[in-house]
């Protein structure tokens, strides 16, 4: 069975490597898959569009474990969210924000003293919580056997997409490595709207056109796209569009202008 | 069989995957499991620390490699770190200091004409002696066979501990990812000495508390806490602690002021 | 068997994740290695060394995965090239160039409605394209079964290493993360020549030494030795020769003074 790890670990300290150590010695059958561990410490909502990016790729029965945890010890709960295809593990904090908003999930609260009778630290639960119980579920172990079911979790439900009349808002996302502009926008928002996108404006760039790849745009010039999870994106040919445009991912987001359906359908 | 691997060869050069096809060629079946190629070049110190923070994590009969080494090509020499538990191989220049004085072993010396019997560079040891000691011992090898027993190895022993009637003197081992301090004074050395902790003073900072996870603390106040391997450690709630104080690793320490046993326990 | 997988996505954002999905989805029983994937983006020279010093470590009918591709959606080629004991997968773009160079090869075009008969994005082919491929390879279908043979390939013919009567120009090929700088220059060159080093010029450091390990210099001090993959190197004992000499691998060369083998031989 299949364990990824995601976390904002780094690595030079070994505290990833204790986590995959525990999770062998709990499963010695189990394949680790890291994901990556330099998320920016602390950073729930890049950590959140991150899993969006690849956890419908693995296989089904795959658990999915992510450890970015500002508030361990604390009273946030650690929990099992359990999907059609997938079990992900980790602190109730906003990380499975976007899997709460796209599958049909039950939630469970880990018991600790279940799944790690011995002891466990107050700073560490990545090593001593979280890492027995993603090397438990995949042995078979069912959550139900480990944590207890969980009446609601934490959704992130600030305002990032808003539509009034036929403008709608965007927040930044994310940032990526390349320094592409991701965008809270998809391709579902808009089917679901029965809207298309009329002109896109972010800062003093205005686009009405959605390119299908970077390389048709000239190097350095600006472009517009559905990027491969469906997301508006806003990108520089070879370049950086972060830097170039100043992004604050904190503060910025992109307005789009739609029209509905029936009148203009050539863009999307 | 499990081999981990942590070196300072950052992963861009390629040097990192052409040690996993030497491992992979010599023991098939063997696992690899990365802990880090981040180790800032050539800091032995810190590959020390961070090997103490996993390597006990593993199953029984993991062989760890670990190759940091600025000496390679001199007369630094390879060796094969025996504990009841694990296998240690890598270069005696102090990385294994933490293993050393916490565990009964063996040291051997790496018989580099037998592990590689083809020939073998004068820069890249990683390569051409270490990697097929750990895939030689990962398959079953006994030391004995490939190396030489070795009376003495690197201890570093500069003093990072002292303790002076009832102040203790404690250096800087580590600053971590998230910019916690880690110094060299472990729960263990005060059980050793029967006290207890009254006062830390770091810079300008005096805390009497020990406190139990980080998000007790205030966002952005320092605290003190014994951490996830029982060292001491200053941390700031959901800031960056080496920044804050503005740490030199190789100049600073904290002076700890302790009491008897008997006089106080409330606070460990 | 065996799939090794470098690119330029970092690791923050996921990609990476999802193309490890992929290759697990359609290859359960492969055995992924993490190569790199902190190439800088876009950097196909770097990824074109980076390969050289990892490939031919690896067991016969490991399958190369390289994704560094500013073209992607673009008219460059998808492909697999086959030598002897490698197979290669990535884009068309001069990323095999060393591999073209060295060994012998077939190269194909990858059919991507049949690796990926469903569909796949414009913007992510490492996933929708390159991933399904190698996945494919590894369980052991032929090339022809999925790609068209291909007559030419790109390789990168700007002139890195001159010689004219018995002075050599060599290019920065590469800065590696210790800062040692490697040269358009290798061991074979010179056998194939007849010639051995009279004299190493680059910028004001000029050396007839060729040296054998970096801990034989004083700490500090400049010093020149063929490295691992038996290229030219100018190394700081301990140190960063790149910072140090002020490199920029766009524009530098070392000069090298040659003579015939008869006259001077002790040098290499």
């Amino acid at each position: 069975m299949i364990i990824t790890f995601m976390s904002d670990f780094g690595t030079k300290d070994g505290y990833v490597g204790s986590v995959k150590g525990v999770l062998l010695k709990e499963a010695p059958d189990a394949r680790l898959i890291d994901i990556t561990h330099e998320i920016q410490p602390f950073n729930i909502k890049e950590a959140a569009y991150s899993l969006l990016n690849y956890y419908d790729s693995f296989p089904k029965g795959t658990v999915h474990l992510i450890v970015v945890d500002p508030g361990v010890g604390s009273e946030r709960k650690p929990v099992i969210i359990r999907t059609l295809d997938y079990f992900f593990v980790g602190p109730d904090n906003g990380v499975f924000n976007f899997i709460l908003k796209r599958e049909a999930y039950q939630a469970f609260e880990i018991r600790p003293e279940v799944v790690n009778p011995q002891s466990f630290s107050n700073t560490f639960h990545g090593r001593d919580i979280f890492a027995p119980t993603a090397a438990l579920l995949a042995k078979g172990i069912k959550p139900e056997e480990i944590a207890m079911p969980l009446e609601r979790v934490v959704i992130d439900d600030h305002q990032e997409l808003k539509l009034e009349n036929n403008t709608c808002k965007a927040a930044v996302v994310s940032v990526d490595h390349f320094g592409n502009i991701i965008f809270a926008l998809s391709r579902e928002d808009l089917k679901h709207w029965k809207k298309v996108i009329k002109l896109v404006n972010f800062k003093n760039f205005k686009s009405d056109r959605i390119w299908d790849y970077y390389a048709q745009q000239k190097v350095g010039k600006p472009l517009v796209l559905w990027n491969s999870k469906n997301m508006l994106e806003i990108a520089l040919s070879q370049g950086h569009a972060a830097n170039y445009f100043k992004v604050d991912p904190k503060k910025d987001f992109a307005l789009i202008e739609l029209s509905d359906v029936t009148e203009k359908v050539e863009n999307n």
